[in-house]
């Protein structure tokens, strides 16, 4: 079948918006009309070329919502009609991974995600007859696409798609990287370094923890009304500081903070988060995705003397489990999506998303089909 | 009064036994009478001159046993006559830290401590009428020696000193690492960098955690048979594979393993240590202590893929808490001091002692007065 899809040919070109085709799923997959998809850093970096695992011609997009369209032999799961959310992280239920327990990084089809091919090693998509390639598994920049089962969360048909899009990637993760990674406890004192969707999302998820206090770091202040409006109780910009910012923070805590997130995948942020965490139990979490071949690095004796480093991805949450509840939190106003939405566009205009998003001017363009 | 003490006049040289002058006890402070000690690593880490903390001439010795002999005004909890371990980690039970329930670094005489002095900014060592410093808070290469009451935990009195001494410092640490920090589980995977006194505490602390596999790793070959004999079920020497030994481990137990302890203090082992943990949930413990300014490093996506790094000192253990119940773990057999004494000599040969240990020869090599 035909689809409109807004495609990236090239590394560092704008996306062109052209009609693809896009074969039916195969076993285990299923075709997916897109409704609504948001534009993601993720998919900025990729486009960017600085992603080593980038590959061109590609589908990209993997912030989405949908419906059900058809489904190939074996699916059992989802039927044509169910709406679902796509999944970058899958979820096999099935794999050591899931059966651990213990993460949410489910391998069943890592490897062939990572090369932009379907498990079976070939790829949906082509246009003029050259294949193009998948992307993160979801490739939401193309209205219909095809995704596996396993990678798909059926949610609540009567949900918003416009907003709960944004509970496939950003909010998800900063939600999830607090309650899942972080166990943030009623009281703590939690610093967010980087005010972008991910950061105010963990300064939501905080805030839900009833942390007692919560710091947003960036250095532009013009994000700090939002992060204020999200549960920031302080606003610190680096720039304002002669001393290193991990020392301001310190200071103004007596000691460091219980929890710190970077949000930004800057290696040396990462290392400013680490060490603004208190003495004896302070924990910090990694969400930001830095550059190929960037390095993090600290004296040992930050955690020699009790501080802990971790990472998270996509919150640490299971999808195709996790994401209906967080869906229907959304309706509920237990999650407030809307504040993420600052612009919505057609999809002939994607590649303003991109640039509204590279002037700092939206937390989230979400596009609609 | 007059002590016999091994003393480090300078930096890089060997110990002096002289007679020292040992000042009462004042508020809050023990005289103890030292039986026995250790000599450990951090003695010679810091008589060598490359601990940027180190300051002389100090009394060294920080992994003893002895017996109470004075206490001065307002010390309740111990009395002449007590059996005694001193803790170079205190536990004052009244400030944040040890308030906190989340840590064993008790910050109460930590500023003076480090200084070499006791909580009055003050010692009670001198030589001929100049004053010796303290070493972290201890000082047990002195047969009599002041302690801070909160800094001494009180033991069986029939316990054996040329044994339980171990438990001041080596022991503890190993074996707290695996149970309070690491929280190694029944059938884990573990690896254990290094099989000195610590590496062999780490591996008879995993085999108590009925871990299934412990990996011991040293290039040095001799030291695989104690290992075999704690409990370790393979040993590999880096030096027999081309790969990288994180690359080694992690195939020889498909994906990785659940913790590790780097327990030599070199930053290049601490990322091996930490990049064989398992994908999604593997985690590493730092026990060594690195040279001044070195710093470990890693990409952060070993983080975001779920690895998570964090540290332990003393391994976790509130000393005068825990100590009384290790010793009587230790005189049951529950805890297996006896292999790790490998010679003992008195006070006039500690120089020998030193010599032992840099060899590779001693596990430990236990001073009696």
């Amino acid at each position: 079948m035909k689809s409109r899809a807004a495609v990236a040919f090239e590394a560092g070109k704008p996306l062109q918006i052209v009609e693809i085709d896009v074969e039916p799923p195969r076993a285990g997959e299923v075709l997916v009309k897109i409704t609504h998809t948001g534009v993601c850093h993720t998919d900025a970096f990729t486009l960017s070329g600085d992603d080593p695992e980038g590959i061109f011609p590609a589908v990209l997009g993997h912030e989405g919502a949908g419906v059900v369209v058809e489904v190939g032999a074996g699916v059992v799961a989802l039927a044509p009609g169910d709406h679902v959310i796509p999944l970058y992280t899958a979820e096999c239920r099935a794999c050591k991974f899931c059966l651990s327990g213990k993460t949410n990084l489910c391998q069943k089809v890592r490897a062939t995600q990572g090369k932009g091919l379907m498990p079976d090693a070939s790829s949906r998509f082509s246009y003029q007859g050259q294949p193009i390639f998948h992307y993160m598994g979801c490739s939401t920049f193309s209205e219909y696409t095809v995704v596996n089962e396993i990678s798909l969360a059926k949610i609540n048909p009567a949900a918003n798609h416009e907003q709960v899009c944004l509970l496939g990637c950003g909010v998800t993760t900063g939600l999830g990287a607090v309650k899942n990674t972080a166990k943030v406890k009623p009281g703590d004192t939690v610093a967010v370094f980087g005010l972008g969707g991910i950061g105010l999302a963990v300064i939501q998820g905080a805030k839900l923890a009833r942390a007692g206090r919560i710091i947003g770091v960036d250095t532009n202040p013009g994000k700090f009304d939002l992060a204020r409006t999200m549960g920031a109780t302080d606003c610190v910009n680096p720039k304002d500081h002669a001393k290193p910012i991990q020392d301001v923070i310190v200071e103004m805590t007596d000691g460091g903070v219980e929890f710190s997130f970077e949000c930004i995948g800057n290696v040396d942020v990462m290392r400013a988060a680490l060490e603004c965490c208190h003495k004896g139990w302070g924990e910090s979490v990694i969400i930001g995705v830095a550059g190929a071949g960037q390095e993090i690095r600290t004296r040992p004796f930050q955690l020699v003397t009790g501080r802990v480093w971790r990472g998270s991805a996509f919150g640490g949450v299971r999808g195709r489990t996790e994401l209906p509840g967080m869906v229907d939190d959304a309706m509920a106003g237990r999650i407030q999506l809307a504040p993420f939405v600052t612009h919505t566009l057609p999809l002939e205009k994607i590649n303003e998303a991109f640039d509204l998003m590279h002037n700092g001017q939206s937390i989230r363009t979400v596009i609609h089909y």
